[in-house]
């Protein structure tokens, strides 16, 4: 390990960023992130994703694994700086940090990375669409499962949760870093692209023109739209997809957990494209 | 409505053990736990656990919904108490308090309960372990996929999260009260029940002796262990179970969340059972 600058007041512009970045508003205005802990520092560091800087806890200079990223992150030309576990405190959201943080910034793709699986283009683009979905944890949950399935890329439509708040960045396990994210789409520009692009968009409803949803194609190109936890996808979207899909169940209860509808779904596709 | 008793003052003993039930140690002394919310005590009243009191506050007098659920809870004999709005703050535990709160007492379940799917005994016993799962959301989620996917039961061995917590009945969205549940079971009792009963164990594992997870046979009674979040299944009882499967994945993610775990693969029993 090279090196490393230390930062020792709490009046640091750097402490204030990364203290300020766990506001859903100032996020907006840096356009940053924040990724606390060693799995997710980790994650990142090997990830194209755009490193700010980094801050570790004088504590977690005695972690080898915590050392060994940040050594990545410096042959990459990232700045670290080390601070006292107090004032590292002061900078993370945790309960109990783990002494390594990352300041990020958001990555933009285009609909055209989107659309690419892989360079071969041997496997079709399978969109995730998230509209509206609402819990933190959810959130993260599924783009844990769509990276972990082989979709090409998630859309998250406008009045969808914060992806890079803390938690969903937690709860993805460092997945955000590794599949193509956009976020606050409208529906028009959604319906526009899938059309232009000759996309099917399925939903997921429970209404009579729902079909089973091992009865659908995911082989072909396709964007499957989950709605929010209360509502489902809204009226406005159902009415201009190109196919509804429901998931059969028994017992009482009246629908799944969004993410439990996700991985079941995502699974059948996956299943699907027989790369089991 | 019947008359409805008032409770006024804060340290009448009905409040005071509404508002300890949030704390583990106090549920575990009590053998109760808390509902609250219009939707969890609608699903409550109309299952078979038993209600001790239920608590109203002013502002969900208005609320019909609310009212409906009061009325079939006074004809099965249970005491309603209504509450002013502030009070009924003192014995909820959620952000925003939705007016309807339910003591409830833990139901014993017994494991020739868990073992018998319905009455006709048509469809084999599938029973979901869970070994250490820690998150609430997550173990929340899991009871509801479990119940909308038609499982026997779910055991909850020593050392997993408390399944009454406040955050875990949520997440449940009710369907903790229409699937029968154990806690706190030894490994050994597990292994000896099932072994005596012919019903096969089936671990999550990565290892080299998992086989894919849709090669399993889920058709006969099976139960179906998944593992702590960090850890995965103890190695003692994986020491001991009769198959190893896994999950077949694309994508750089290590592990998916074990709620996404649980709807895969009760989705592929669920499958072969061919409700579909």
């Amino acid at each position: 390990m090279l090196a490393i600058e230390r930062i020792e007041s709490t009046s640091n512009s750097k402490i204030k960023l990364a203290a300020k970045l766990h506001s859903p508003k100032h996020r907006k205005a840096e356009n940053m992130f924040v990724a606390e802990g060693v799995r997710l520092a980790e994650m990142a560091a090997r990830s194209e994703w755009p490193v700010e800087f980094a801050l570790i806890s004088d504590s977690a200079v005695n972690n080898p694994r915590a050392v060994a990223i940040v050594e990545v992150l410096q042959e990459k030309g990232c700045p670290v700086y080390q601070v006292s576990d107090q004032l590292y405190g002061k900078a993370a959201d945790t309960v109990t940090p783990q002494g390594l943080l990352l300041v990020m910034s958001l990555r933009i793709f285009t609909w055209q990375e989107m659309l690419k699986v892989n360079e071969e283009e041997t496997v079709a683009p399978l969109i995730v669409v998230l509209d509206g979905v609402q819990d933190p944890g959810n959130a993260g949950n599924i783009i844990r499962t769509a990276e972990a399935l082989g979709c090409s890329g998630i859309v998250c439509l406008e009045g969808t949760t914060d992806i890079f708040a803390d938690k969903v960045v937690r709860s993805s396990m460092g997945s955000l870093f590794n599949i193509p994210v956009m976020t606050g789409v409208s529906p028009y520009e959604l319906l526009d692209v899938c059309h232009e692009n000759e996309v099917p968009l399925i939903a997921t409803a429970v209404d009579d023109t729902a079909v089973r949803h091992y009865l659908a194609d995911y082989v072909s190109p396709c964007a499957i739209i989950f709605g929010n936890e209360g509502n489902g996808v809204s009226a406005q979207l159902l009415h201009e997809v190109d196919q509804k899909v429901y998931i059969p169940m028994s017992g009482k209860a009246e629908s799944l957990n969004v993410s439990a509808a996700v991985a079941i779904l995502l699974y059948e596709a996956f299943r699907q494209r027989s790369i089991l």
